[in-house]
């Protein structure tokens, strides 16, 4: 029990919960507002239930790391997508980070594999092919009969890291593939960007 | 390290992340793929950071409780609010919950201390004068001049408890009032229910 005379310096800061509501408000789309009411909520919660969400924070941060053979996140030493024998080893879809994998398996038919490169080339912010997972990559594809799929975005750093994959792969036998631009199923056209409409007018396909 | 071999009965189950997101889910207005987000933005950054987040959300959890006079979240024994010489005494707010209070005090005019009464009257979920802070509130209101500001739901529960609060009080000399009810300051008019529109007709004030 702390003094109730030790006063600080402002007389009605309560640092404690102040710091809980900054921890929370450094979460990516929580504002201050939405971190208050998370820090009221968890003191809300039963002692015990609270601190087992605490040491379920800590103790995946420290656990999950990258496969090493995908770069993907996960528990163990090669991941759960990389060891399963029904996932065809050939086809490797080249993300740039963990929440792409997710993204691709939520569509449950990718069969293949993938490899996370952990970022895209940037020189400018200091990111160069060493700072990326490449030459893993590259060591993945000496086989026969390999397709890599190129699943970054379609920013500078996206494309310069496409470029920088296909011109390291001159004269082998990889296929290199990427994915199809056009419009999202759904939209309304009145609303596609001009970029968009004029890459899918570009790839556009026979009508079946 | 985990042995690879050892496999789950999902060959693709990343149990940690799976704890992780699921944990993260449960925090209010976080869905599924708020958590998702969160949990990959908790394993981008330092072990160290995330450590110390996990640490901070357990310790505030452990260490905050509620004031021993007004019931309001506190790391001390009284709250700095109930502790400030500044705060009226005899002018108490009283309120279900501690986020409450922090929006009274975002207003940064209110003078006086609060009451957190922890829940309001609710014989259907078994909430009975017993399970709120109601005796403690009837014993800080024993001296003369004190004013009690009911700043509860206009709900069945919240109109029950203040009820209760009023009756309980029948022949001392605390003077009850409760917050105005209107048009919310710059709501358009054409937007507002019709019962508070009934509430701000009948509360009508003269035209200055």
């Amino acid at each position: 029990m702390q003094e109730p005379s030790a006063r600080p310096a402002h007389p009605e800061r309560e640092a404690l919960l102040e710091q809980l509501i900054d921890r929370l408000a450094t979460l990516p789309s929580i504002g201050r507002k939405s971190a208050q009411r998370l820090a009221y909520h968890l003191l809300s919660r039963p002692l015990e239930e609270v601190s087992d969400f605490a040491a379920t924070v800590s103790e995946a941060r420290r656990r999950i790391h990258p496969c090493s053979v995908c770069g993907n996140h996960t528990e163990f030493d090669i991941c759960r997508i990389c060891l399963n024998p029904r996932r065809q080893q050939n086809l490797i879809c080249v993300v740039e980070k963990p929440a792409e994998v997710a993204a691709f398996e939520k569509t449950g038919s990718f069969q293949g594999v993938y490899h996370v490169l952990g970022g895209c080339l940037s020189p400018l912010d200091g990111i160069g092919p060493g700072e990326l997972r490449l030459e893993s990559l590259f060591r993945r594809v000496t086989a026969d009969g390999v397709e890599i799929i190129i699943a970054l975005n379609t920013n500078a750093e996206g494309e310069a890291t496409a470029t920088y994959i296909s011109q390291r792969l001159v004269g082998s036998k990889v296929r290199i593939t990427r994915l199809a631009r056009g419009i999202p199923v759904g939209s309304d056209l009145e609303y596609v960007d001009e970029l968009t409409m004029l890459r899918a007018l570009e790839s556009r396909v026979e009508f079946q």
